[in-house]
């Protein structure tokens, strides 16, 4: 159970880590940039703070570790990403590094024998805005990143790997680990369920598995005064058609979302008929072959469609992210500490963001807490969680931690 | 008659202001940036050495006048814009400035008198790459600029009036001038015409009427994986169901031409359910009445389906230019010429592209010749006049300006 003064700690921190920001109007920490390493010192002196070692690893995981007596013995952890997208909230992320600190500086309070080294992470990158690539933190931290991986360009043509090797770490390197045993994350949920409930939190069962595809249409710049409707190959024209065929597509299948969430038009202007165009498509689905069949059927409906119009299409896919399902035992666990701080049986739900916890599932047990959040709404400065929510979850969170944590 | 020296000139001259851009990868000089004052600096040069003198007026045109005896006497102009779109082609524009510059030259040699001053004119902003509004120099020029024609806003949020209030001229302001009689143009044809026709030159009659409209599409913007299809404001798909829209109405109507050049995503991330969106339209015909009626239909249709999508819409309209025919004066002079220069009748051609002539004909006679261009690409950096054709311009723009200029 977490006490009045740790709850104010939470709320203080999430302002504090709110206000750390690459832009003056809206909240963007994006991987590598000078808010996400300040933001980084800032959450590494709350880990001091709370008597925890701190060390950062290659691709930037801020870690966190309060030792039990034992080198050898396994790690739980927990936490979440400290990178944001543009414009973003204030909770998404943020929550689970704040909550992972406070639970750890509890637990250290209590001075009790620990069977388990405990880590708080703070992922370095989990919304991948500069690369398109997500999990880089949380696979670096499993060990399931490839060198494929880091072959992926920002905007800049800057491959991933170039980034991470031009990255100078600030702490000392983690030491190496026996068994990662469990890996628990706290997020608001991003969706609507548990306010349409009324509850504060609930445990996710699964999280549903996601294709990201970067289509890229080339077509032919020209004059748009001169060239008649027929002989053109207008690459605008042409995307947009697509993104209409993700959204009619996705809205036939329940269950699935699909989005365009981006889309650039090079050397743009209203009177040069566009050559160039890349846009992204975002498809989600709990069931793997669902979504699988569905991607099929919807990037060779957009191969036809661009192909018909004599434009050129390639279609890459930065990342492809399978269903997953978290562990059994940590997830009934988690239940059973939701259970004993809120009343009523625990509500289970289906994830429809991914979270570093699919990345996790890889290499540990996982399990996620879900928060509830103000009309479902997230990755936008609107997005809240209210502090009795957040409280609650801090106990579920120690509650957790304390069985699998301490002896 | 142009002799062989003169047309190398113009075509080494055509080389040199080609390397003058902002953008080391291709072609790019926009108003009021560094290239584009470069640009003027080295035409200026030209200028002098062919015998002008050289002026430049509020709005940044550079204008280079060959002087008559009588001040009071009237003035001819030529010549055509300074400015390009992103990733140009090195004929739009500057074709019309070098080949004045080359006439004027050779007028000047022959130290014949003059009846009228001629004035080369190389205008600052046609094309409208960073307000979005065009014809500055020209309607500058002309004296039909309005001061709500400066009001327009650049990205910065700049207006055009402190733009301009900002740029300090290089040299001295232009004499009064006593009646402007008439302005004569040579640009490529930017479509594919002459080609088809197997001819060089011919001239424009007329130029179709454009619309340009801005169109501001407000959603909400949320996380891409949690928010159901049936509950989203999503201002990326609301804008493409509108580019399919006016590419679909745009090619119902014969002659008429419309075009989604530019789009933009504010904070466009994959993963991120769009909340605004900017998109440019442009719709040209040379009939008035068929233009007005379209547009009417169009952004009727497209604030429905917008309105229908719960999306907020905005359309702005910084540019509406009514179709414009030349002086039958001028173009049956300037079609004297070619027929004097060039073998069979001189081909007569509607120009689907705007040009300065169209600004200018609010207050002169006005003629516009076309050079044939390969493929009738332009806006592209594969744009291309073939060097004999770009000659066959210049014995007709001499020829054109003899009669006109001298007694």
């Amino acid at each position: 159970m977490a006490r009045r003064g740790e709850e104010n700690e939470v709320w203080q921190h999430l302002e504090v880590l709110a206000g750390i920001s690459d832009d003056t109007l809206g909240l963007t920490r994006t991987f590598l940039s000078p808010a996400h390493a300040r933001a980084k010192r800032q959450v590494a002196l709350w880990m001091v703070a709370a008597g925890m070692q701190v060390f950062e690893d290659g691709s930037g995981n801020l870690i966190g570790r309060l030792s039990a007596p034992d080198p050898d013995a396994p790690v739980i952890a927990c936490g979440s990403h400290i990178d944001t997208v543009r414009n973003a909230g204030r909770f998404d992320g943020a929550l689970g590094i704040v909550l992972g600190v406070a639970a750890a500086a509890h637990l250290a309070r209590l001075q009790l024998p620990m069977r388990a080294h405990l880590e708080v992470v703070a992922f370095s990158d989990e919304e991948g805005v500069r690369f398109g690539s997500t999990y880089l933190g949380s696979k670096t931290y499993v060990g399931t990143l490839r060198e494929t991986d880091l072959a992926v360009l920002d905007d800049d043509g800057l491959s991933l790997r170039a980034a991470i090797d031009a990255h100078r770490t600030e702490f000392p390197s983690p030491p190496p680990r026996a068994t990662l045993e469990g890996y628990v994350e706290v997020h608001i949920e991003q969706g609507p369920v548990l306010e349409h409930m009324g509850l504060a939190v609930g445990v996710a069962t699964a999280i549903a598995g996601q294709t990201r595809a970067r289509v890229i249409v080339d077509g032919r710049s020209g004059h748009a005064g001169t060239t008649p409707m027929d002989l053109r190959q207008d690459a605008l024209a042409g995307a947009a058609a697509c993104v209409v065929l993700v959204e009619h597509m996705a809205r036939s299948l329940p269950g699935l979302v699909g989005t365009v969430g981006d889309l650039r038009v090079r050397d743009g202007a209203g009177n040069v008929i566009a050559g160039h165009v890349e846009f992204s498509v975002d498809i989600r689905h709990v069931e793997n072959h669902v979504r699988d069949r569905f991607c099929r059927n919807l990037f060779a409906a957009i191969e036809r469609e661009l192909s018909a119009r004599q434009l050129g299409c390639q279609v890459l896919f930065p990342m492809v992210q399978p269903a997953v399902q978290g562990s059994l035992r940590l997830t009934n666990l988690l239940a059973r500490a939701v259970e004993q701080c809120q009343e009523g049986p625990c509500p289970r739900l289906i994830s429809g963001a991914g979270h570093d916890v699919a990345a996790i599932a890889a290499g540990a047990e996982t399990a996620l807490l879900f928060v509830r959040c103000r009309a479902g709404l997230s990755h936008h400065p609107d997005e809240y969680a209210a502090p009795e929510d957040v409280a609650m979850a801090l106990s579920v969170l120690i509650d957790f931690l304390e069985d699998l944590v301490l002896q």
